[in-house]
């Protein structure tokens, strides 16, 4: 039986999309061999490759003055290059610390530029995005680093910081369930692996401008103009990864493509914050009810007996993945991409029994 | 039909992985998902992980005193992260370029700290490697960076350098294909899409002292104590590669391990070199005989025509990816772990009868 993934991430990936890749993987397009065996350079792979980054572009309507990379090693290696590519030595950049992202995107960004946050969440627990008045950005900053959705703190950024300041934003966990104002970013990344992939990459976005004039010198892989230049081939790319978001995608631009996601989502969500709101207290939104999260409900419980019950009686029941990250404890129903609305019924079903059983 | 695939990389996977692999795909061990669907933190998840790190320890009899890591970006990475890592500012460390990788390590390396070429082997072509009186080593080096296998050259390093200066080796082109002699080494490092799983991610194994004081201060996934200190799991590993490579090795085991394949290796190799030399010169090995590749075995034919008709007739005959490198051009038969010897039969069978018919 299928189980009903509400984990963090990795997450579940279309069923239709896990057969075809199972039926494809000793023979890809009959070529005698699997896609894993092709060589990058061959013409197989490269129909797949550049294949992806088209449809990517279609669904996420990405302007021809903005490069689509594929890199590896998550966001985590994006703390990482944004500074070593966008930030000289001279220059600085502002962060909002909107939760355990945020202040990775500062913590581990400072080794490599000088960051300042521009607001941070902790005195209300990360339970909040910033206010418009409460935040300090400096018109000198080379750009803002926000994340548009925090995993454990379950909120979203739903209003952009009003500047002149361009933005760079980590959308790892609501990468394609809402629009992007491409005017307004010089770089938008995330990991693929909640909305779009198995895990082994990141995608970017990047203002071609931006990519080709790289603020510190770098080794090749650290570069955007590395990848930009070859089409991500300049070294063997995380062919797998690829090749499953290309039919992900084909899927997601089917079903109306981003704003379409965008509406199943609020519409997942909402469902789950309905079952909180009317339960009397049983469960308990943490977070301000404005920027409440459409990937990521976090809600508790009374006690954490009763929550530790729940995410076991869930587990019977075929409902996986709803305890809250270990930080912050709690429950968190994740509801990416390829969530389907049947395990959120499924999930709000038994919040409902559950609730009148206890 | 299964293709004879000898191409360089990504290369052919056993097939009863990938059977298994398949079948596994769209539920893993019961749990109603796709292990690419499965939380990384989850117990399912972790003893394929802790799982594939134990019997690649078993398998490369890796020492206590050396940590195993799984960081995505390949060999091209670890260009970067070696002088990170290794190199204090105020170090010097040597890098024998023998061929388009070593030549990578250094100029990609030179970015992060300072290297200086110990031989270059550019005066011939990148055909054979250093002799020991050709090499100056400087004992005050931090390290001595040496490519044990050149993918596009064709050769080997059999002779290692005598010095007091601690190794570091790319093994990407023929890992596991041959012991390590661990004491020698501070790190070795490799991608796996040759010999080991599919494309995305190097194996590193790090001297644990060494791991553990960073020459250069540096954001986290560019650290190999971030790494070692979360067994690879402070970010969302590559998960997929980890668990395929988890299967190969296990198959590697039950054949011998290291010793076998590195005698399978040269029986596959001294076959395809016994035609070359048995064809009265039809065929022409460019490099050193005393550092011919068991992994690459790059060869001429009289006329670049041949050449072309050589290697569309051969994949007409489902033999594939015996077109040399774009940068050397003539022929190359890449004969990585899982190409088996039927495949080499094949080859020489065909080698011999091209022969006949030109």
């Amino acid at each position: 039986m299928r189980a009903h993934n509400f984990g963090a991430g990795p997450c579940a990936l279309p069923l239709d999309v896990l057969e075809e890749v199972a039926a494809e993987l000793t023979d890809f397009n009959g070529t005698g061999m699997s896609l894993l065996e092709l060589s990058h350079r061959s013409k197989d792979y490269e129909a797949v490759h550049m294949g992806t980054i088209e449809t990517l572009r279609r669904v996420a309507a990405v302007p021809d003055g903005f490069d689509i990379l594929f890199i590896q090693g998550g966001a985590t290696m994006q703390f990482a290059m944004v500074p070593i590519n966008l930030l000289a030595p001279s220059e600085r950049a502002g962060v909002i610390v909107s939760g355990s992202w945020g202040k990775k995107a500062l913590s581990d960004g400072s080794k490599h530029g000088h960051l300042v946050a521009a607001w941070d969440g902790v005195a209300t627990g990360y339970t909040t995005m910033p206010a418009a008045d409460e935040l300090g950005i400096d018109a000198d900053w080379r750009y803002l680093h926000v994340t548009t959705n925090e995993t454990i703190g379950g909120i979203r950024m739903v209003d952009f910081p009003e500047t002149d300041v361009p933005l760079v934003a980590d959308m790892s966990s609501d990468y394609l369930a809402r629009p992007i104002e491409w005017d307004r970013y010089d770089l938008v990344y995330g990991g693929v692996q909640k909305n779009l992939a198995p895990a082994g990459m990141a995608v970017v976005f990047v203002r071609k401008s931006v990519a080709a004039s790289p603020a510190n010198d770098a080794a090749n892989y650290l570069r955007y103009d590395f990848h930009a230049n070859s089409s991500s081939l300049g070294n063997t790319p995380p062919m797998f990864p690829i090749y499953v978001m290309g039919k992900v995608l084909e899927r997601l631009e089917e079903r109306g493509g981003v704003a379409a996601l965008e509406e199943r989502s609020a519409a997942k969500a909402g469902a789950v914050y309905e079952v909180i709101d009317d339960s009397d207290g049983f469960y308990r939104s943490p977070v301000d009810p404005a920027v409440r999260s459409q990937m990521n409900v976090v809600f508790r419980l009374p006690t954490e007996e009763l929550e530790a019950n729940f995410v076991a009686t869930a587990a019977e029941n075929n409902l996986i993945g709803l305890k809250g990250h270990r930080s912050v404890g709690g429950c968190r129903a994740s509801l990416y991409a390829a969530l389907e609305m049947d395990s959120v019924e499924a999930l709000v079903s038994f919040m409902e029994e559950f609730r009148a059983g206890h």
